[in-house]
């Protein structure tokens, strides 16, 4: 049993939609120090980690730790029908999560819990050679240009800068955001570092990133990328396995 | 042979409008003091009762009552072209209806007029328990909200105030307009009335109101409920029949 | 081998979109003097000629005259993503053009050079009755009007000014167009002129006319339209086939 209220439903919809990009089902660690969340997609070839802290909350009731199995993609849904600024209390009931939308009027949806198993999830740990923090309106504008290309895509970090590749009929193009442009606030790169990615799961995993606010991206040469954000107090972190390099 | 003339275009389109949103063919009937239209969905599940008073017109000439049949798909596709403040003026040739926009240029469009026959359409004469003012815009909203669940909604008035429910495999809803919220300005029950209804009819029904305009909705238990609002001086009431409440 | 630099890429964008909304692929004569296109659509019954002078350009280095083929589709695509004003450079590598994109990021495109033959594309000699100076804005919604009623319009330039009609079973139009009309700022007619024309093609060729400029149409009865306008300093000049007039 818990019962937690936040001040702008806006925050958990931005919460969910970063999940949601990735998995439809999962779930959700609620304890008594915050609520996280770690899970594979579909394919096994992303992960998500989520984790938002007691704090974001106005009030947080929670005894003990609980996991409750839910359905992302259609709680997604119900949280994009938020409006302006309105407050958000979710509790659970025996079987089902309770969201109670209030603004003077009350809106109450009641979604049912899914009995899902937690498969143990640990992050992988990669020594990274490289760390790139860009923009995040950025590194999404450039996913953009690529999809004109490809389908698949090379991140590559050295002394220089930071570098995406994308080699196709149509065309080949190269984005260069020297160490010195406005849109890196820092590369970082004990060596070089290169790895090639699925153009559609990096757009999955950064289409939450606030346009405004910093991506983290932790690169090793055809190792999985590590990209990293934050969501108001809550963080995000995803890794996403390379395919092989043929470029 | 008539002829009238309107200001504004775009307020003949918004009534249109709200006819087809119901209807694709019906006949709109021409007399000397303004001119109405009743009729009933394909379905016969819906009535749409219209009327624009002649004062609406900047000029209206109407020598003798005259019916004329109409494709208002059609006739809505061509107002939907208005742009900016046009004048209006509609005219009779022996089989068409003419309109004439302009601001400057002058477009004129011919449409063919309909043999359709007028079904004697008298209004259901209903004793209503109940009367809620809602504000157009949030029942619009709470529409939005409930076909995330469902296909089917329940209204509900009772001396609390205004109450909305669908229930579906993915979620329930409810929402709450009690009868001091700001949405509501009348919520009046002699005894508590409830019914449900098929969405996608309260959907069509309503998109027509404006978001800052009234709608009045009466209310009886599992009978048609009837809906009002008003667009300029034109008004219309549509009534929709329940389905049994399985809820 | 060539190279040349704008100051804003979307002026490119404006030019390659004007070519592409005709023909999708083409040979662009890169001359020292500037550059042009002549060409045919697919199925031979409108032409567009394109010409920019070097003075459109910050820098223009072309020693010989060379003929490029390339994909406009493709072309158009990336120039799409343009964003803000960017710096764009052109040039020729062995059998790719290079396109590079600069606003403190560097974005670099290389599209592959095509083996296209170049047809002799002489431009119709018609000695026109009629000229009409229309705004490009108002012309494309006198055809979005039409699109309403039927796929073929005719054009008609008159002493009275310039006429617009289509004929079809869901409506009749016509627009109006009188000489004195802000929309248009020349009418001048030796002989009244009309011809009817696919409606497609003339939303194609029209399409990339500035809203606020102006658009000049020359007819003649049954004959080809001539159309023309700029974007900046390019201009582009279509003709377009009729097809026998059955109004």
């Amino acid at each position: 049993m818990f019962e937690m209220e936040l001040e702008d439903a806006k925050f958990w919809k931005d919460c969910v939609d970063a999940i949601v990009n990735l998995i439809d089902e999962g779930v959700l660690e609620v304890k008594p120090e915050g609520i996280t969340l770690k899970a594979m997609d579909s394919s096994q070839i992303a992960m998500v980690s989520f984790s938002v802290p007691k704090s974001s909350f106005v009030s947080y009731k929670v005894e003990s730790a609980e996991k409750i199995g839910l359905n992302f993609d259609n709680l997604g849904k119900i949280l994009a029908r938020t409006r302006g600024k309105e407050r958000l209390r979710m509790s659970s009931e025996e079987n089902r999560l309770e969201l109670d939308f209030s603004d003077g009027t009350t809106r109450k949806f009641k979604v049912p819990l899914l009995d899902l198993s937690v498969g143990v999830q640990k992050e992988p740990k990669i020594e990274y050679d490289a760390t790139v923090k860009i923009n995040g309106g950025q590194f999404k504008e450039i996913l953009r240009d690529a999809s004109l290309v490809s389908s698949h895509i090379a991140l590559e970090a050295t002394e220089a800068g930071f570098f995406v590749e994308a080699r196709g009929d149509s065309a080949d193009m190269r984005v260069e955001n020297a160490k010195s442009a406005q849109t890196v606030s820092e590369v970082q790169a004990r060596k070089p570092a290169r790895a090639t990615f699925p153009l559609q799961f990096l757009d999955d995993i950064s289409k939450s990133c606030p346009n405004e606010g910093s991506m983290t991206i932790h690169l090793k040469n055809n190792a999985p990328v590590k990209v990293e954000y934050a969501i108001g107090d809550a963080s995000l972190t995803y890794y996403l396995a390379p395919r092989i390099d043929v470029a």
